[in-house]
């Protein structure tokens, strides 16, 4: 059985939470009294696992949110990552693909040199695009489906000769060319009856469900319609409207503590239901 | 006017030629002489560069060899990127984007912390994802559309609802996404005839061609086939077979030479067709 996809499956069940924590921690955006710290963006994030530790089944790394400072972000990159829950699965969102040969320097890059349990791809390239990822039996792939952005009309919902949108594709291929259980998709909760319907139809893969929160998904629904039969295979992302909460904060333990008010509140929406 | 892509055909007329240096480096591939170095992929790049420069009209830094080996890759990238000749055009190659804030973060990364002249981006979340990088209006945004590889038929040559592949749909929504002459498009060299196709239905945009080398596409083809009426607007890459020349090397002087042997006969095979 797949390492990873135990791990997230046994946090869930315990904790009865399917959280995951969107570390999108723009230097811009975070408390004033984290500014003057010598890693402002470490120390924030530190802060925001404390508070969210006892409430999350994963947490979920951005990279893009450190690769745009540069190689002092990409150390904030693995510090944060060496700071995670070990019982909580790490995913890179990274959003990567490229031929064969240029995949698997990616897969090595977040399976190994920053080892995270799982990581986010595109599916635009195809098969061979994909497949080095997948030669990690332990780690999970999450392969773009349908996101929860309003380009996904562009492209994604584009109907394919076989008369369904070619994210249908993408859930019918990733399901294919899984290995022990290691593939899952990136659905957003801003379309939750489609997200039921993809969930029915692919009861075998893992679901990332971002979308709650500020782009205006509810907790409630990714969860009833994300969750596998079992009330497993399924985290749900939060990462604005948890991480940055409203207000002035005069120290670490009261940012922390709203952290930990708003995380309390998206657990406890879920508790009945897992 | 875009002052990436002048630059670029400043370039490529001046030099008559459209070669784009790939500089996959990757470590396990580098000759030995480098691997004694205490930076063995920056040596093995400023040698590549000194033995290319009068050769190339571009350079493409492909961030999956250097992610793959964490920090100490990033720190490679970086001064790989100053080390690359100002009057040649700088493409990361990255395939990144994602949502509209999180795209936003990308370009900051590739075209602001890491100045690079131009990126490789996928299409596959649609406009919000891609306009971030369009914002940048001296920028070149080179958008996936027809790679080289065989994953290409999965989902990029499906046919959707018009009765024709969806990469006819990328291209046709980049030329209309495209701000002041910034949008480029990947086609690789592995697909002549549909290469000439695509670029006879897109005079106006900025064509990226990979596939050439050891993917088995033709320097010719892709140069006949992918410049514009004027002879401009294209670069055409090769990496493998390139950087990576047959035979052992006592010396960088005889890498270089090696090397700068290759990159001549590629010149020279334009030289007449530009």
């Amino acid at each position: 059985m797949n390492s990873s996809r135990n791990k997230a499956n046994e946090r869930i069940a315990s904790l009865r939470s399917m959280l995951c924590v969107g570390l999108d921690s723009d230097p811009a955006k975070i408390p004033a009294l984290f500014q003057s710290m010598q890693h402002p963006v470490q120390e924030f994030n530190r802060a925001v696992i404390r508070a969210t530790r006892d409430h999350a089944a994963a947490y979920k790394v951005n990279t893009a949110f450190y690769e745009s400072r540069g190689l002092a972000g990409m150390r904030d990159l693995e510090e944060t990552l060496q700071a995670l829950p070990p019982e909580c699965l790490s995913i890179a969102d990274a959003k990567r693909a490229d031929i064969g040969n240029t995949s698997r320097q990616y897969a090595k890059a977040f399976f190994e040199a920053w080892p995270f349990d799982a990581i986010t791809v595109a599916p635009y390239m195809g098969f061979d695009s994909l497949e080095p990822f997948f030669e990690y039996e332990d780690k999970l792939v999450f392969v773009l489906c349908l996101t929860s952005n309003p380009g996904s009309r562009d492209f994604e919902e584009r109907i394919v000769e076989d008369g369904r949108p070619l994210y249908r594709s993408v859930l019918e291929r990733v399901s294919a060319w899984q290995r022990n259980g290691n593939a899952g998709v990136v659905v957003g909760a801003t379309k939750p009856g489609l997200l039921q319907e993809l969930r029915r139809d692919a009861p075998d893969l893992f679901f990332l469900i971002p979308g709650v929160g500020a782009q205006g998904g509810s907790m409630q629904e990714a969860v009833s319609h994300g969750a596998d039969p079992e009330g497993r295979s399924a985290v749900v992302n939060v990462s604005r409207a948890l991480i940055f909460p409203d207000g002035e904060f005069s120290s670490v333990e009261q940012f922390e503590a709203a952290v930990n008010r708003e995380a309390g509140k998206l657990h406890e929406s879920m508790i009945g239901m897992l």
